[in-house]
């Protein structure tokens, strides 16, 4: 009765891939390969392609001249076609540790590296990663390690504020589920065109929170992630509109109404999680629009949160439009939030961030009220790769 | 002090927009746009191209000729050249509601569609998405819909029978975090060469799991979506492994330790979930290797499950090298399974399928003895589109 199935088995997986090869198709390449050395080859097998090409944060930016001035823009290099109709490039220095994006382009037409199944999607737009890791590096704390693993929930909640249900990303630290113990908690918000599910994958917030938690360097904590945009549900393909492509809408930016009902989060975590519910454990942080979230909700809610962190924030709100009153009397409700002295208002942007000199004019203010805040200033701009540097530099100063 | 920053914003919108166009990069055109009759219109910028096709479950399949015999291959169409460089191809026909998957292929090079965020991965292929709904239809289920739902979470466990912390996939219905009932649970699993993102990607679970019971079909129940790979502690990407591409190995299948660690899972989730931990409020099924696993554990632990699922199940083990003490005395376990009146006894697969035979194998050996089981029989083969049918049909039956 017991039968040879493993050549059935074996069978199956060949014919299917054989039959299957018009939809799963392509010749079998390993790319991108991590050499010993940490020079890392790309490959692509395209044996009709007459130019393939590699562009990706690995590559040193170059300027070009643009209506708006000089602009970086990542590098590209040609790959170069083997006998087998394998395109090859392998970078000429090894990489330093860091997650890095990538894509091909043949014949000028951008794609995906098919040998590669990992890849983020940044607003409606999908790159390759990789990691070049080393045993000490910051970007070591961006990979999985062999330390205890939190929780990552997608939960909805009911907001009254906003009239929805809605969407968000929950990590509890390893050991929750094992404990009775009580958790202080960090907000963590996302930018403009980004969602509840930005700072989990482009952000890698659990392996950085496992990491640092792992390592002694930060204390446990719930770390939340919301949706911050006030006319969405949840990110896009999780609410009943379907399949619509991710884009950027600032169009509510100024009504506030992200601001006036983030205690319909607090108040669904603090009721289903097992939270120190008050200042001194609460944190709340954002890059971009989500800083500028930050900013504002924590000046709305001076009571709320004893640590604020602004990520390359945008600082003020749209002028030339009507602002809702959580914008008004920006300098007074700052100076009621640091009356009552948060432990820490951090402040970070890179030196070529279009924001930087915004946040420029807004240490000033608080320079001249002799407010405490820390600054750290990154090279680059507004991107991924300083949101992550952020968040390794920010979480381990919560709760301590 | 109020700031202009719109105009900030929109230039920098734009600019990063030009400055990273290279690895941005690409014309917007829509594609697919699902048109109001439900045929489908995919588009590609692609002015160099000489040839571009598409290919997916979409198209009527093709037989061709293999050395294992007629096989059906997905179909393939051409896209057409526009004066603008964009490539086009409306189906003829409107398609009947289903979830879909495609691919293009531009000069015989397979690529995603760089207008289409939305992808799912199984095993190592990445194929792009789309969903024609209807209400009412069967495919309405796989659509997140205006209904309540349910929390999913990505969980670690101890299991010591396998010598490792392992991930799993959660998912609690609407309404566990806001009751103190307890729940029936439904273990579901994957097949070779899947993992726990399997079930919840492809499979649509906590789609099809909020539509059936918002709709009063099925009972709410927790449903547990393991990792069937006794060598894996998770996905590929979510171990310290790093980023390894992923791959079918049926080696251990043989060795029994999935089945026999299965106790592992279900103490971590009667202790930490609101369960009935009992055998009548206890399912499992899974499909192709996850239906063997299915089959074998449920008469390896005979008081442990009231509701068993084989979905296109492998059935025996490999023969011709050594069994685990899990796959002997096969007859005499199922007896003593089916002394013991399990509530159901589900098999399911398709008319294609390359373990059709097997299964009507074991269905003689059921009918032989008696023993009462429900049997579903659907079109097509080993396929995604068959495990999301049998998953709406096998739900709805359990505890009740």
């Amino acid at each position: 009765m017991k039968k040879l199935i493993f050549t059935a088995l074996c069978l199956s997986t060949i014919s299917s891939i054989s039959a299957q090869q018009a939809l799963w198709g392509g010749e079998k390449v390993k790319s991108p390969e991590i050499n010993p050395d940490n020079t890392v080859t790309f490959r692509l097998f395209a044996p009709k392609a007459n130019e393939v090409t590699v562009t990706g944060d690995f590559l040193p930016p170059v300027s070009v001249e643009t209506p708006f001035g000089t602009q970086e823009v990542a590098g590209v290099a040609n790959l170069i076609k083997g006998e087998n109709g394998v395109w090859e490039y392998t970078t000429p220095a090894p990489l330093a540790p860091e997650l890095y994006m990538y894509s091909f382009a043949v014949d000028s037409l951008r794609m995906m590296d098919p040998a590669n199944v990992f890849m983020n999607r940044d607003v409606a737009t999908v790159t390759n990663i990789f990691l070049i890791d080393e045993p000490g590096s910051r970007a070591h704390n961006y990979k999985v390690n062999d330390v205890p693993h939190g929780t990552v929930s997608r939960v909805w909640y009911d907001s009254p504020g906003l009239n929805k249900k809605r969407r968000m990303t929950v990590y509890t630290p390893a050991g929750y589920e094992d404990s009775n113990e009580s958790y202080p908690v960090f907000y963590l918000l996302h930018g403009a065109g980004g969602d509840e599910e930005a700072w989990i994958a482009l952000g890698r917030t659990a392996q950085i929170l496992d990491n640092l938690i792992a390592e002694g360097k930060a204390e446990p904590m719930i770390v939340v992630m919301t949706n911050g945009n006030p006319s969405q549900e949840a990110a896009p393909g999780e609410t009943s509109e379907g399949f619509v492509l991710p884009s950027m809408d600032v169009s509510r930016m100024n009504a506030g109404e992200f601001e006036t009902s983030f205690p319909d989060v607090v108040n669904y975590i603090d009721k289903h999680y097992r939270t120190k519910p008050d200042k001194a454990h609460r944190a709340i942080a954002g890059l971009s629009m989500g800083g500028f979230h930050s900013l504002h909700t924590s000046k709305l809610y001076p009571d709320m949160f004893d640590y604020v962190g602004l990520f390359s924030a945008a600082i003020f709100p749209f002028a030339g439009r009507d602002q809702a009153p959580v914008y008004q009397d920006f300098e007074g409700k700052l100076k009621t939030q640091f009356e009552k002295n948060p432990k820490l208002y951090y402040i970070a942007i890179g030196d070529k961030d279009f924001l930087y000199n915004d946040n420029v004019k807004f240490r000033e203010i608080l320079d001249a009220n002799n407010y405490p805040y820390i600054y750290y200033e990154s090279p680059d701009g507004h991107i991924w790769k300083n949101w992550r540097i952020y968040l390794t530099e920010f979480a381990p100063r919560l709760f301590k």
